[in-house]
């Protein structure tokens, strides 16, 4: 389904007419690219096996990417809402099949835009590869810091990470879920958030 | 100190003339751009609180990458050998200070590049920064794997990713950096090279 531009989170708009600084044809261009896509909660939009072939925006909701390990346990690695990229970007560059799963938390949209028309974007509109490379860059340094502050902080330091990074993620997550990305147990969950609230 | 292409590692010559095709004025032209600078074993090449200004790839000897938490504890995030590039690439590109240490642990050679050079290189040398740019989107994936091997993973499972990626670590890199990367006690390193060992 094709987008108009009132169906837009603001921060999508704001995005790339504020920050890419696209003219209203070059908005108007890439727009014609995406297409809106309703994921209902608790589906997948992406499963380990699959290769991913979309440039995928969160116009709305809530996502969980995780990994599954060989014992059948999930690894959550991050929470996407509006504004987020979400998908596995060694599969869209590669076409090799993901380790990833991507579900839904709550009723979502997403804007997606197949590979095709990326490959034709970035070369008609440097702008828009401009912006790409630098999203890549930043989220390879989010990557780095999860994973340097998994490695070292405590629990509490981790939920204090993610509460600063994204508060809404509390209102938002059940919370079996935000203790599996803490990889703590739905208790050791409940003891910080109440030491939390008594500090 | 300028480089002669006798003095590169085969690695660096070969992605450069055989993976980014560059021809051999191209070559030349990006090694103009390039110093060597030696560094001896046990210095830091990077410090936490510096911003880092140089493409850098290692041409002889081995790194380790580390951040050190509000205890003064460090954590090992990846070990850099000959082939690798090193560095902050946040850092590099926002200006901000890291928060990243790198260490030498043999003695070992660096290939440097200002970030002057490298802004001018991808203008006049696309070819160069269509491999810089796989390479950012490369090393976002391999930490995207290591976060979740991290997180997935029993210590055992890390090791055998660790040997399967990076075989040569095992005979460069001193048993307790393995044991600090694997985030486990050296007893319980020994224990594991003895339960592989008997295999």
């Amino acid at each position: 389904m094709s987008v108009s531009r009132s169906q837009l989170h603001p921060s999508f708009v704001k995005l790339f007419k504020e920050i890419v600084e696209l003219t209203d044809d070059e908005f108007e261009m890439m727009l014609g690219h995406f297409n809106a896509f309703s994921i209902k909660k608790k589906e997948h939009y992406l499963k380990a096996g699959e290769v991913w072939w979309q440039v995928a925006a969160v116009n709305k909701g809530c996502f969980r990417t995780y990994s599954g390990d060989s014992d059948g346990k999930e690894h959550i690695l991050y929470f996407a809402m509006e504004g987020w990229w979400i998908g596995d970007i060694e599969s869209f560059h590669t076409g090799k099949p993901t380790n990833l799963y991507v579900q839904a938390l709550e009723d979502c949209e997403l804007l997606l835009m197949p590979k095709s028309s990326y490959d034709k974007l970035v070369v008609e509109l440097p702008k828009y590869r401009d912006w790409y490379d630098q999203k890549v860059l930043k989220a390879y340094a989010a990557a780095i810091k999860r994973y340097s502050d998994f490695k070292s902080g405590s629990a509490e330091d981790r939920y204090n990470n993610l509460l600063s990074r994204q508060p809404q993620v509390l209102q938002r997550v059940p919370s079996k879920f935000i203790a599996a990305y803490l990889e703590i147990e739905p208790e050791s969950l409940s003891r910080l958030r109440k030491k939390m609230y008594e500090k």
